[in-house]
């Protein structure tokens, strides 16, 4: 697998059909786990940068701005390989995750399970946090 | 893990967000290899279905109606488990997948990745197409 690092977005981004907002779901996936970590939005920009950088950068629905994932909590997500769906309208990175990816300080944000009709909670905190960090 | 088929769904569907189009992304996640298939919508209709049949079935955007994954192709995905993500505006299917998940007759959807600033297919159809089935 290569690092997806330092690439020129141009051709990537020639290829992706974004939504009306102009933004595109995003799966992130720990690369060597396998585990699904969070679903989030990247805009054309996020996307660029991503690929520039090799860190990943989402949008952020709530705040309206890029979201350099990690930037306030130390979690960053280093790009090990952006990959395209067949329509062009869903990104997966794969990724190495620092610390834990939900803002709950769980590893997944995907912690809640259907079972028996209730939502049951599969994953806790990990207490993974970054060095002075506050949950 | 549990098998998620035949639950009610009243209590998961009172957790999750919709979009204003009424709609949830579902990541589609074969359960024990950890391959990404795919990335699809549901309404509240096709999670209550999931859940009560145990089988997968989004709503398709364009045909603007509910799609029971495989009704054609015979490429049905049995639900394993449903999980719902933080902030209850994602979900992550843990699936059974039937021969391919792709209507381009490749295992995952996510069969092109960026390297070198270019779109490269790591993935080539399989072959794996349910008997009688054209591709």
């Amino acid at each position: 697998m290569m690092d997806g690092a330092t690439q020129d977005a141009s051709e990537v981004l020639a290829a992706l059909r974004f939504s009306g907002d102009g933004l595109i779901p995003a799966v992130a996936q720990q690369h060597d786990s396998g585990e699904v970590l969070m679903l989030a939005w990247m805009n054309r920009d996020a996307v660029a940068e991503t690929l520039r950088t090799g860190r990943i950068c989402y949008w952020s629905r709530s705040r309206k701005q890029l979201w350099r994932k990690g930037e306030s909590s130390g979690h960053v997500q280093r790009l090990i390989e952006l990959r395209v769906d067949c329509d062009g309208d869903a990104l997966l990175v794969l990724v190495d995750q620092s610390g834990v990816a939900c803002h709950t300080g769980t590893r997944s944000c995907f912690f809640r399970a259907a079972r028996g009709g209730k939502l049951s909670e599969i994953q806790k905190p990990s207490g993974a946090m970054a060095p002075g960090e506050t949950r």
